[in-house]
């Protein structure tokens, strides 16, 4: 079994790993700490785990974090780079949900997190958690720093196109994408209130979102760049949408001539064959964000609406694929434990 | 032109006023206040006003209320007692959307909503402003209490019944109501998330919900018996509905011999015969709160379910039935205006 | 491994059979039947299935049901009992998730169904699908009539009163109800448009609904009262939520002066202990749809609003423990497996 | 006053226009005609009507369209064009709110709509109705093709740019599309259940949606090219939002050196000045589908997200400016009213 801790853990992303962490056959839960709530049962807070979790929450101090194999951070930005050096000498592993360790570039952290970074070490050190696309170093990895929920749809659906290369105008990539309301956390802020954000929808983040250098360091990083080369370059564009759960990516890109003679559903189906949560979907294809709700798959359809545009659609759960479950797919890697272990989930539909 | 002045006005029932004012042919809005918004443009925080509210928020002092003809309070509870006296000193008439001018009983008052009643003088003079069961009294006030939304519902559906008296237990009324979202109001708080109201239903405030003592206190008026005779009671229990807006009550009642002889359905029709606002649809309806949506409009259905049991259904728009419209309707009484007018907006539906 | 059959299966009790029975670590699916989608793969009409369930609809004939040790009908209404005899004779067990096995008394089957009771034999075998209330006889059943979504939640919610006797008025009975709209299942009607049910809320059925007879056979069943003695006898009414799963029911009754001194806290927590679905709430709890949501368990909160009334919070999910997580909690009884087998999914927040 | 037939007007546009028409001060509604609903009281399908609206569906051979002034159809594709001429012979103007009269080519209809146009003389002369585009033949129109509720929105936010010239790729222009489910209408199909449609999100359409070739047609018309010139271009992706009433565009374009340099704020703020029904918001918004319910405003929003990239973000009411409120504001320039009348609604937000 897998002693773990989880720091933070009153806001959605925790709630999700605990409900997955409950059933998950290798994992117990040693100690799940808030200094806010210290006390309270974690059940109390969310009564849908009554009778699955038992434990509370504890403070800090209590909770004996360096005697867990393994401690994931469901936190605000910063608090686990804080953290994190002291667990890593204690030999304990490392799961960020939060940003800490996802830019490896520190300039870029600090101007869109507005703080320094506080252990540049263990950043170098630590592994983007994206499986499908580093899945060799997450089998060593002391730290994981779990990618953003766009971040991961969004690289999926890119990640075939730029990996074969030469196929599409990197340099003019659109990312047009829509989220539902748990992604913008449990915090009491009117505009995620359902009397605001119901039976509507907008863009937002138009004048840059945090995810945008994310996403555009991953895609360079893929298509074998340097990070600031402009020959890669994404624009991210958030939408919201009022369901709970979601992330729907509608990407674009121009196919030069040989991405246009190109076989894309074969590129697709090849480069994810074997990808226990990555679902291409036969071509012709519309996903739907139901379709993996409360899973940890993510559902991709390429199509060639114009002759030389692609469009790639992309579906995850932000709470699962895009944050605890992807999370959780690491630590099973990290701890060598098959991939799927306790993320065998049905989506719930309707 | 009615000069209206509008304290507060940041929250739902204030971008719902103005939604209907900017379009009452007798109304000028002279003034809107927030001290925390003071300088924003009305239209910067609410776009769905632009072009036809041009004000922008004000601070109490330079908004001159004095000079107007009425005043509408859309404020937290406390804040029209507090300015009221002056108000009315300087022959402006006061329209509270809040709880100030309610509850009659000022002990009830401050044990509800934990202040002292600072002028019970002007508790004394205010008109319960439900214009159905109180019209004479507010052509003539000078002061309003606007009633609460769900007081509002469950006294349009058990007044017929208790004026007539006779006909049922009034000991033992259940009023299960359900309202959307908008009723918590504009507060940033984390049970009014969309990410925690949303694809979700519950009852709440069951140990007591400031409603309760207002409707109380008002079917022992409609009943006519004194303010704490028990021979008149309704257990009421509120539900939260993951919609925008409107109210749903399900009332119940035991007939008496007398009652399960009566024709309820010729007694409602005749006792809001004429009312322009509420619609006592036919036998065997099932109200729907979208057919009232962003309207004036009550509609009522009696139906016998049992031999011995009345049940009333009763939908109005929490917003403005049971709220800002009301609050115009008792407005144009206190003018002498039509009652419809600027208040004749078609229900939209879907 | 137990082999199962679906009969139909392209409803929502159908779907969400599939989403249990692909991760029940006993069971095997043999077959699954729809004359009309016969051969389209599953996964393809639910895309949520993809990689899951790998069957294709097929045709009754080619389904071979007779080879099957169970047989669920996820049908319309009268499908089942045209079946049921012939699969029994083949030693195949059957469980009905419509309504053929649930109605003991024939004569309201036909007058509420609409059709004549074709096996009153099998009928009479059939053992009603409630385990808390009805577990030894479903040990060694043949046949199991599911229960009805609402009535699920009703008797959860008024056992406990009525099997200890004495405490409240049961022939005044108050069930008032508000399901998801997936309870009316997956058929093209205008009235279950996302553009008719979302953002509204409204009673429905109130001239009488198919599960008040259903309700009322069982409490005096519970309560030891012959089938038509109308000293108990509940009104039922049910609303039309805008969520896509969850039944929540506002239950009622009438204390006695024995009822008024009794315990009733203490008196749920005794008849529920051990219950592996059933979560007796402490004291002042309100329950929400979506702390059940996709899994088995109900949860129940009882409260004492004024003196003499009892109020009883009942939530689950009509697709689970009010269909298919029933059923398959029933197969398990029938099989001798433990009752949680394959039903222990944490239910998803938010 | 103005005497208004209209044909169908049992689905969302027909009730949408019923709202309208029921408070425009110069409309009076002669008829309606349903062959299918035929003696039942509008009233009675649609209770948001009640008491405004007294009508009963008629048949068309009662009906007596010949006698009005106007004729509106509110039905499916087809029904126009088969009455048009006869109306027109009797000297009654003619409104079709489907898509007899929006495509200019005719095979291109037939391909699209899988019927033969039977009337290309008419067509011929019918005029677009999109007022901002097209206002002055409007004014002396007979026959108005009322536009699709997407191209309606596409053309608004691209007009200015493609008016201009020289400023955009035209060639390769993204149109990212979503709706609410009301514009699917009112037919019981299984995709636009709440069970299907609600707290999810999808692309679809995406082989090729009718108003595709609707707006290519258009934009090229704008732009001043001839209708089949690749060099205006645009890949149209529709998406289906859980919302009622709402469309949100967001447009693409790759800006040219000149379209760098150039002021496009400015642009779109005199290319829509004095426009009452078009709000160019501040630089930087994100109108949200809310800010224009139930209300005949479309806002717009352009962006330059990167140094060679034009983004417009366009939000309307499907039903009004997207449908019946921008057939009644034909009517006004039909009629020579001004264009504003009957058509003032605030959008209700929340």
């Amino acid at each position: 079994m897998i002693k773990i801790g989880i720091v933070g853990g009153t806001g959605y992303t925790g709630v999700e790993l605990l409900r997955i962490l409950a059933t998950h056959p290798q994992a117990k839960i040693a100690a799940i700490t808030s200094r806010k709530e210290a006390g309270m049962a974690v059940a109390e807070m969310y009564p849908s785990l009554r009778g699955r979790v038992d434990l509370a929450f504890s403070t800090p101090d209590e909770s004996r974090l360096a005697d867990c194999d393994v401690v994931f951070f469901a936190t605000p930005h910063g608090v686990a780079m804080a953290q994190a050096p002291e667990l890593l000498a204690a030999g304990v592993k490392v799961i960020d949900l939060a940003a800490d360790f996802r830019l490896q570039d520190t300039a870029t952290f600090e101007r869109w997190y507005g703080m320094a970074h506080t252990c540049p070490d263990v950043l170098r050190e630590a592994v983007y958690g994206l499986p499908e696309l580093n899945r060799e170093a997450l089998r060593t990895a002391r730290v994981v720093g779990n990618p953003g929920c766009y971040p991961t749809s969004v690289q999926l659906g890119f990640a075939p196109l730029l990996k074969e290369g030469g196929l599409i105008d990197a340099a003019h990539l659109i990312a047009n994408c829509a989220s539902g309301v748990s992604g913008a956390g449990r915090k009491a802020e009117v505009g995620s209130l359902f009397a605001e954000a119901a039976d509507s929808f907008k863009a937002y983040g138009v004048k840059g979102h945090r995810h945008g250098p994310e996403i555009n360091e991953q895609l360079r990083r893929i298509a074998g760049v340097t990070p600031d080369d402009a020959s890669v370059h994404c624009l991210f564009v958030p939408h919201l949408l009022p369901i709970l759960r979601g992330i729907h990516s509608t990407l674009y890109a121009r196919l030069t001539p040989q991405g246009q003679a190109a076989d894309l559903q074969t590129l697709y189906e090849g480069f994810y064959r074997g990808e226990p949560f990555i679902d291409v979907m036969p071509p012709g294809s519309t996903p739907e964000t139901r379709s993996v709700r409360a899973s940890n798959v993510a559902r991709i359809a390429v199509h060639k609406p114009t002759p030389d545009t692609v469009m790639v659609l992309v579906v995850e759960d932000n709470l699962t694929k895009g944050a605890s479950g992807q999370a959780v797919q690491c630590m099973n890697l990290l701890f060598g434990l098959p991939e799927t272990t306790g993320l065998t989930h049905v989506p719930v539909l309707p």
